[in-house]
């Protein structure tokens, strides 16, 4: 299903948001891809100049919502969904199963099997939403508070972290793409304990985060005045990106490790600065762990690991 | 209807919301003045530590909805509403109005007979809305989209800047208090106005907003990553504050007056800077009208006239 | 030397920084107490109107140098200190001492030895700069880099933690006022640990500030484009009040306590939160160390313990 | 003189800056360039990781003083000037004259000689400061408080705003880059002005502006406590971008423009807003303005017209 053009058609499932928002002004920007398929439900049927004014100039298609997705003309290489968590399930079943028809039911359905029916199964889709983040569906049902919706699928789904996972991106048909909270702590983390620098008990992730990652919702705890001149913890004890962190660090050190993650919402729109504390295993020192994140990095282009 | 206690007993209906709370912030803080009564309607039946954490150690009455205030348990003397536009006029109704019963009816009827009952008319309003501010009722429908509901008490209102109407304050039962940009405009045009230092002419208000003038609701456009590091003019020739600013203005001139007016939002939380341009009137300058200014203002603590 | 309006005579030595600034803008609301000296090094012979806007209207001493201080007129009860460490030293000498003309020489002695005679011995020297708050002379030679210039008055000092020292404070000739994370630090962990609820080992203390707490300084790392938008963490393992956060920690546990203290600067004005992890002694709970702290501090206005 | 790679080799002076790194951001992404020299007073010696960590992992040189510079070793196509007003008339004589070793004297002259026999005259200066942005020396000088020092290379000198002068730019030696509040005037004003559909009189230019305008240095001004949470007007009647903006303006319309600027500084990083009050010319609307400018702009992908 190659595009003419050779380049990759992107659709964006719920790219009104400030996450699908920065990934269409990321992939506009990119020769290769064509964006075909916008999606946003409360802004749909309005140009992406009403929304994103800085990207109003480009050539875009509208917004659309996504249940009113005519899929037999879109044709589409790759999608990336940003919805809301619980959303991506039922999608991508529509977009992976060729069999979808006799999983669910419903008004979706028949956007399901459209959708079936349209990308041909040889679709890639780039989770953006914690859906498919977590191995085991209980899990998943525990901290997100409903059943997993595709559970069928989960196993093909790689957790998208590249500078760990990159060889498996590159093959696999569902990339479920880390938490902000996660990236930040699983960088440094992963390769420490996969090598015994640190020990694997007492780590304690203290986290400060810009107020985006809260997303584009109008919740009054996101005004201006409530985010300016203050800073708070939250989710103590109880963030749903901890069981993601542990899982994560758990495969890396073979055995089952948690943490003490204690996230912080400060005045600032982007970043996260993860201040980490752990204690260093025999023999190690900050040097020694310096230069091992140094050389387990040196060719990423995106991590930089600052020299003493 | 003295308080025992010789201290003016408050009521503040709308005290969840930025000005209620400002306002319940600075009242507490008075020797002469006890709290009885809160309202807010989403946050009723909470206590005021959970909406204003910087006022949780204060002994206060927890909030309570509009229309659950046993009245006949309230003894009052000032009743602050800090309601949204259009609230306050079935309050001051039922509030200052004998025969309000004959006035008014359904649900709200019985809530404000028994204010009224409660209240025995000697009770004071001081409204923070807009719905006294202008005085001509149909001037207020054509602005607020709703027709004026207390034209009857109009004619009552005093419009409450301090420095422009202190006298006149003093006596009113019912206070009108004036919006944010026309404070901004009116304390310096009003005495140039007046004394015929410029001309009448041509002015141009171009005012320069915190975000809390638009309220706590929960507005995307109010978000901190909508709001940081922007700018934007708003209600461009038609901000419902100037029908307010000019109508002042026109009585400080003896004549009608009307304005450029252009509000524009900043990244701050309070305070306005209006830079207004106006043209002197034949013999004066820069220095006549700062020392008009000074003279004016030389007696009143909450104005300061920066020296050449 | 009372004051004949019984009003107490208040002088603040480095008055147009941020802490001398806020300091100043409390005592002016005082009822009992006068401003009667306001000095200011780079300010000098300015009035406060064009250092601190918001103070202009109020009648206020212009600045003046430290060392053009006229002493022999002034008649002063306590003398606030807001001076660059290691400036507090002499100044305390010459107002303390009536024998410090033997102490000290130079230009500073004249300028002292008139203090000295002025101020007859029976001022308070209230310092809000580091000068005096460790204990031990070679601790603060050590942190800050230079010799402590009044070893002599050390052991006068009382660590002015208000709600951990009151009784000691209303007696004291010279009271040092705690740094600003030490005080975060401390009012939560004295309390736990003097009461033996927590371990004493592993507490870490990971801080959040606001810029101020950086000075008026003019330093590029200071500036609104290089703060807004951004966090760091500074001073890792070696921040100067690490040794004053171990040293009050030591005398609540009645030994010696080390902590992992972390302080970070993110985009706002003011306020500390510290983020502490500690392990629970046997048998506490969160639960049990929330009670403690709503018992011990039930009376202390300004200090809140949220309820569960 | 080409590169054997055929990229431009560029030389930034000044580099250091909020002006020069955003440049270098720039400049370092572009696939024809490349970065052969970054000079810094201040930052002299130090890689650019430690003045721009987000340039770090890059590969760039070092930066150097100015007058450090070996010019004999450095082949350059283009040299952009980001250095303080005043700075740039030596240098530009230095890279644009053969003949400079006659004009200059002292230290810098060995520099400007040897800079001057290294490019050969064939390389172009592109200059951000405002050293040759007035066409008349007196009145640089009037405004500037100093001599303009290149009288004889200002006649060569293209005023470089892209949308207006772009054929001009092309060709020219030494461009001289606009104000950053003369190009939010100049965009709007001059298709207006030369297309007669504005009065001459009366503009008003009322703009906010971001901090970074007021560059890198460390004042106390420019502190984030003394800009966040506050707005001011500055340079009232005098500000440097005025006669500028009045130059522009009077070329556009064929005869002199005087207008009235007022700019202010809001608390934000980066961005203008300018506010520009005009009368219509006969016959002329909000529309047919607009219309003008759409039209003026439609192939300028950086400037957006916002439709109504």
């Amino acid at each position: 299903m190659a595009s003419e053009s050779n380049r990759l058609r992107v659709a964006i499932l719920g790219a009104s948001g400030y996450t699908g928002g920065e990934l269409l002004r990321l992939l506009v920007r990119h020769r290769d891809v064509e964006i075909v398929l916008l999606t946003a439900e409360r802004r749909a049927r309005e140009p992406v100049a009403t929304v994103f004014p800085h990207l109003g100039p480009l050539e875009l298609p509208d917004f659309v919502a996504l249940d009113e997705v005519e899929w037999a003309g879109v044709e589409v290489d790759v999608v990336f969904c940003a919805l809301p968590h619980g959303a991506t399930h039922e999608v991508a079943k529509g977009l992976l199963h060729a069999e979808c028809r006799e999983v669910v039911d419903g008004h979706i359905v028949e956007t399901m099997q459209d959708l079936a029916a349209a990308v041909h199964g040889d679709v890639k889709v780039i989770d953006l939403s914690p859906d498919f983040r977590l191995d085991d569906p209980d899990v998943y049902a525990e901290w997100y508070k409903q059943p997993h919706g595709a559970t069928d699928l989960q196993g093909q789904a790689v957790y998208g972290l590249s500078e760990l996972t990159r060889e498996r991106i590159a093959t696999a048909s569902l990339v479920a793409c880390p938490g902000c909270y996660p990236t930040s702590a699983l960088l440094p983390l992963v390769p420490l304990l996969g090598a015994g620098l640190i020990e694997q008990d007492d780590i304690i992730i203290d986290a400060k985060s810009g107020v985006t990652g809260a997303g584009r919702g109008a919740k009054e705890a996101n005004l201006f005045a409530e985010v300016s001149e203050g800073v708070h913890a939250y989710g103590v004890g109880g963030h749903r990106h901890m069981p993601e962190i542990e899982q994560e660090l758990s495969h890396a050190a073979g055995k089952a490790i948690t943490v003490n993650f204690t996230p912080h919402l400060i005045p600032m729109n982007r970043g996260i600065l993860a201040t980490i504390y752990v204690r260093f295993a025999p023999g190690n020192s900050v040097d020694s762990l310096r230069e091992a994140l140094m050389n387990h990095y040196a060719a990423e282009p995106f991590v930089h690991v600052v020299p003493a």
